[in-house]
């Protein structure tokens, strides 16, 4: 996961919207992703309804994947043999125009007029068009794309077009297309992966007058997917509307003469559903009933229950920043997108791309739990809980893969879809045992963020067991008593198969203590998982004796054991074009260097707070930012947290601006194979726990807010243990007010407030002065706070 | 490289022989491998004249490789795209008989007698067969092959058949095959490698009466080969002999009706040639020139030759040993092969198999500087010296693989064939970059043994510049001053990516000082290469800073930092059928832990004893001992060696005849995919070193000899600066002898002798009593001593 510098972008700056006034065709790929549309479990990039032109065209459904083989150069044991990748589905955002004979084209004829907005609000990509055609006709189209928060099975689209001068005849084909032909996959480089052809086998078409379903099943992995339309047209009385399916084409024929004045209106209703298990039939006619529900809801019907869900989502989930329009517009995206990458998952993974790209095959990663579920725990606890099911559903998977490394417990997958292990580089994958961890505290969190103890008697506990067995097995105490877990690899993939990684030390203690102390509240249904009191004291005593290596030369933690010693990476000499450097440099240069992909000692200082003193997590944030370069994305939104924690008010600032706006100005290069879910959702945890210095575990919550000198005010919204708490900061004050729910108590700034029906209002203690810190020279994050 | 328990062997135990006194089918790929005669250049598998039943047909041409592309599941910056595999080239073994119809096939019929021998004087391969065929057709074969050492291009075989009872029509087709079907791969053992289908592409066919000449191109990699065949037949005198020739094909057949008693001799003269550049006129005129001088020669003439050869290399060579007579044939078998894989190699690489079978791809490693040089620098200095210019042709490719790392000097690659790195797993190939220092220590071996300051000069230094070139930038300085070197991999291939390897620090740390102390000896020279006094200082600077880590709580060096506190295998419960574990156990469980593949502390206590007291030695090969599993076939002999230097005689014989029974007994499982050359050399080294205590450089040899208790004598030979020497030791005493060359010093038990026309004998100090070793559970090796 890479960072590369900063490009223009197409994009106006407004508070709810995300306008493009123009089109880009140079930033297609980029504008497909931002304005990709899903619910968790429909994805649909912002491709145009006419298909062409487009960078990647793409329809996802979660988990619907194709398995491909992995090949090695030198094989070894334990190697994945196949990996999984997310496959464009039956695409049904075609709807193709013929004017007059002349095919609607924007590479042709003259473009009067083109904008797409993107409403947060609404929860609607809406397009409007002015063309003429290469003969002269005139048109307007204007289109309203949604996939349904509500329906979970349904997008529709409402297409309308008026012809503008003379009348003109129009044919408009609203498709179904099966194994569309994609674009070749960009070789060379690891983070692009390839797209697989024609993955899709017909297994049934079927039209009827104004719609049609096909059915398929995936070549390899044998799922069997369903895609019906149905279509209301509303124009002149002559208008004639037939269907017509074949294996992978299903066509709806709309032939109307318009003139000026006239509008032809189409809405397009769009129905998805696939099944592992589920035989034709059931699949069909569960396609069509959906498709029924949403024709007897209304598009208008749609847009309303769309808008309501939203209404009470940002209810909650708005966050308000005065100060920085572009910092507003990019925090509410950042939060919108997450929102649609978990919103309807259901107990399927939410990917590192959520459903609107195909970038790292449509997998997951660790970042799910790290970064994208502490928002939803607050924000959509009921995504949070789901995604956590499914960790739980594949726990089957993660044992046999644990036994096949000779280890207790379960070993979840370092990427996958449906729950095996696909990563082909076990150095960077099998080896970052963290990610056991990562959803352990994913469950802490979650639990302690909602109160939820069915949950964490039915969902974490299970989790919570299996993965401290690992860990038990995973680690050893040495011959002075201390326990260490030798050979992993932490979340920095510029290090890797090292002994006692801090972040991971950490966080297995944390998972070890956890998991005794909640099969300690849950006897019964911990010792139904075989657990007993020798072996939570086992886990315990583990824990205690957790080895954390420190250098008391340096003053500073090294990230992993003898990681100060190591040379360190000679920035001056590297030009910036050399970055980032995975793609320019051997992994062995890279390995055994001091030089710093993604915080990671710094993420162990973030999600583990109490195990360092205040002048510790000073010196270290100075130390790693030293050599920390951000080739991953996944690392600017924790340095903003440690740097606000830190009294580094402006670069937290700089580095909140570059998490949140990665995709909307592309500061990756790569936005055109999906969103960075996990920097989105790494932009609420910087404005949440970096400036508001929020932390929370099953007793209370707590914050120590300090704004930026450079914004005005900042507003966020979370629930807390069944109540809904807004928490508005100034550069002076900081007013806490319960919005629904019980009388609480939190903490401000150390000092405890009880909260009831009046909001609670506290000064802010200004900032301590702090030594400036440097990053790699070239690296620096762009500089954003007022010099 | 692994070793697996002991099998059955088809073979007799006679001193210079190795006779195979019955077929064994089950066999079949061992003893062709066992049986394959090279002489490093042109190298024949021991396939049966007809072809049929084989295990895998093989005829190699040194350096004659083919391009395959090297897989990746995820790509990395530096991985090499192509890998290079050895091919089976045109044929010219075969001859195919046809007895009244019935095809002479050893699977049908009755075979009533097949012998084969291999006479490691003659240097030739003698078969003789009786068969009967199914109608009844008795007939004796007997053929005798040789592939000959003192006329590099050219093989022969001389084939003899007679009728026993009755006469009978015979047929003979003598044939040239290119692109012959090879067997399937074994997939999933990532030893053996892919053969490629149908590499070759025919350029020219041409016959004439009794031969042919076939040309083709290798079809990725463009080399061109031909392969020429000449007869000389010997009949009755109505046998009648023609020639034909197609693309891939080319046969002479011989005609003729044989009455008992009469014989049908045919002499088939075979010649190979190939080149990356020489045109097809000139490729072919070379191989029709080589086939012309070998006829001129005639068998019987190439017969004298290769045996007046052998009788010179043994005159030197030869290994008495006295109490074993399995050992004694083994011995001999492995300097045998030894020296054909090395005797015309001529600035080709020395492969890991030599030219006898396809495993490892027919790539070349650091065991041949390592263990293979030490052999033929002593008994065939020519060949050794040929090996290390090799290197030193390859040296652009190995300065631009520097560079592409971010690395001064040169970086030689894993493994190759032609030069350029073939390594597709980084971790135990880029990574492990003491080959470079091994190849420096392999020059100055050759050095201190011939004296051959020309080859110090013109090879060596250069070899010797590009490696310190590349120690010193690839370590680094530390804040105390230690020169590191972090993130490589040691000889030991289960342990992987750590700092300070022991054997790699020491191995560097030799090549600096010997760069710096051979650069200052040839100044002019090592200033055309850039050297100055600053740079030399600098060599000899890090050298003196070199960290050598050592555990002062248990007492030994760990093999690198930290690995003594790793957690110790399991061996108790880990069950034989685990072994090798390679096969059985991921990557990351086998790094993480310890246990040993292959010596590497052990190794580096070998080759630098001087950098161990007495005490550490016998401490560490204890300690190494007891977690060393040897699932590679380079470590008994090093285990040898230094079990003899520590006083446990008897261990190190168990050693010495695990390394040298390692092909004949089949130990590994694997000796079908070709010879273990560097356990053969080791062999040597294992009793030349270890049981005599024969310690050498640029001032000196010396011995230390003690035999094994159950060894009544052992002899043998080496060039010294010059002269030809013999050491005959028995339990009681050691006698030096100068069999030529001028009076000499050396040391006996650290006593200086001075040696000239008469033999020195001096008694041989009783053995130290030791405490016993011990072995991982299930590992010690066979026991040979008498209990």
């Amino acid at each position: 996961m890479t960072a590369a510098p900063d490009s223009g972008r197409p994009f106006t700056v407004e508070p709810w919207v995300v306008r493009e006034p123009a089109l880009h065709l140079e930033a297609m790929g980029q504008t497909e992703s931002v304005f990709a549309l899903s619910n968790g479990h429909i994805g649909m990039r912002g491709n145009l309804e006419e298909g062409e032109p487009h960078a990647i065209p793409g329809t996802y459904l979660n988990s619907l994947y194709e398995r491909r083989p992995l090949p090695y150069a030198e094989g070894g044991y334990g190697y994945p043999e196949s990996g999984q990748t997310i496959i464009n589905v039956t695409n049904g955002k075609l709807i193709r125009l013929l004017v007059d004979d002349e095919p609607f084209d924007l590479r042709y004829g003259q473009l009067r007029r083109h904008e797409r907005v993107l409403d947060m609000q609404a929860g609607t990509l809406t397009r409007e068009v002015e063309w003429m055609s290469p003969a002269g006709r005139g048109i307007r189209v204007r289109s309203e794309r949604m996939v349904s928060l509500t329906q979970r099975a349904i997008a529709a689209i409402c297409y309308e077009v008026e012809v503008l001068d003379e009348p003109a005849l129009l044919v408009v084909q609203s498709e179904l297309v099966a194994n569309e032909q994609l674009p070749p996959a960009d070789d060379g480089d690891p983070r692009v992966e390839a797209a697989l052809a024609e993955p899709l086998v017909a297994e049934l078409h079927r039209s009827d007058e104004a719609g049609a379903t096909l059915v398929h099943q995936t070549r390899q992995s044998g799922l069997r997917v369903a895609a019906a339309m149905d279509h209301e047209v509303h124009g002149p009385a002559d208008t004639k509307v037939t269907s017509e399916a074949t294996e992978d084409i299903a066509r709806t024929t709309v032939i109307t003469r318009l003139k000026p004045g006239e509008k032809l209106r189409i809405v397009k209703y769009l129905s998805y559903g696939w099944s592992s298990r589920r035989s034709l039939p059931a699949v069909h006619d569960q396609v069509r009933a959906a498709l029924a529900a949403a024709r007897f809801t209304g598009f208008d019907g749609l847009a309303k229950e769309q808008r309501a869900y939203l209404d009470d989502f940002w209810s909650t989930a708005d966050v308000e920043i005065e100060g920085d329009a572009e910092l507003q517009q990019a925090i509410r995206l950042a939060i919108f997108h997450v929102l649609q990458a978990g919103a309807r998952a259901e107990r399927r993974p939410i990917g590192a791309k959520g459903l609107t790209g195909n970038g790292y095959d449509g997998h997951t990663f660790w970042d799910t739990e790290t970064f994208a579920l502490p928002v939803l725990s607050y924000l959509a606890p009921d995504a949070a809980a789901d995604a956590l099911r499914w960790r739980q559903s594949i726990l089957p998977l993660a044992y046999e893969r644990a036994e096949q490394l000779g280890l207790a417990g379960a070993a979840f997958p370092w990427r996958t879809i449906r729950g095996q292990e696909c990563s082909g580089y076990w150095p960077a994958g099998t080896a970052a045992f963290h990610i056991n961890a990562d959803i352990a505290d994913a469950v802490r969190r979650h639990v302690a963020a909602t109160g939820d103890t069915d949950f964490e008697r039915e969902v974490g506990l299970e989790l919570l067991v299996a993965t401290a067995r690992l860990w038990r097995s995973l680690g050893h105490h040495d011959s002075s008593g201390e326990f260490r877990i030798d050979g992993v690899t932490g979340p920095d993939e510029y290090t890797a198969i090292v002994d006692n990684n801090v972040y991971t030390n950490l966080m297995a203690q944390l998972n070890l203590r956890y998991a005794a102390e909640v099969a300690a509240r849950h006897p019964r249904s911990a010792a139904r998982l075989g657990v007993n009191a020798e072996e939570m004291a086992s886990w315990r005593d583990a824990a205690t004796a957790m080895r954390i290596p420190y250098d008391t030369n340096l003053g500073v933690h090294p990230q992993s054991e003898g990681f100060t010693d190591h040379q360190v990476w000679d920035f001056e000499n590297t030009p910036p074009e050399k970055y980032p450097l995975l793609m320019n440099v051997p992994y062995y240069d890279l390995y055994r260097k001091q030089v710093v992909k993604q915080a990671d000692l710094v993420l162990a200082m973030q999600l583990r707070p109490d195990a360092f003193t205040p002048e510790q997590m000073a010196r270290n944030f100075a130390y790693y930012e030293a050599i920390t370069v951000r080739d991953s994305s996944l690392s600017a939104a924790t340095q903003a947290v440690v740097a606000a924690w830190t009294g580094h008010l402006d670069l937290a600032y700089d580095y909140l601006a570059e998490a949140a706006l990665v995709d909307l100005n592309d500061l990756a290069g790569n936005t055109d194979h999906g969103m960075h879910i996990a920097s989105m959702a790494g932009t609420w945890n910087a404005v949440v726990s970096g400036f508001g210095g929020m932390r929370s575990d099953r007793d209370g919550i707590s914050f120590a807010p300090r704004l930026p000198p450079a914004l005005g005010r900042i507003s966020f919204g979370l629930n807390w243990q069944g109540r809904q708490l807004r928490v508005t900061l100034s550069q002076e004050e900081a007013e806490y007010r319960l919005v629904s729910g019980p009388p609480m108590r939190l903490r401000h700034h150390d000092e405890p407030l009880a909260l009831a029906d009046e909001p609670v209002t506290r000064p802010i203690p200004s900032a301590p002065v702090v030594e400036p810190v440097e990053q790699p020279y070239g690296r620096a994050p762009r500089q954003r706070h007022p010099g």
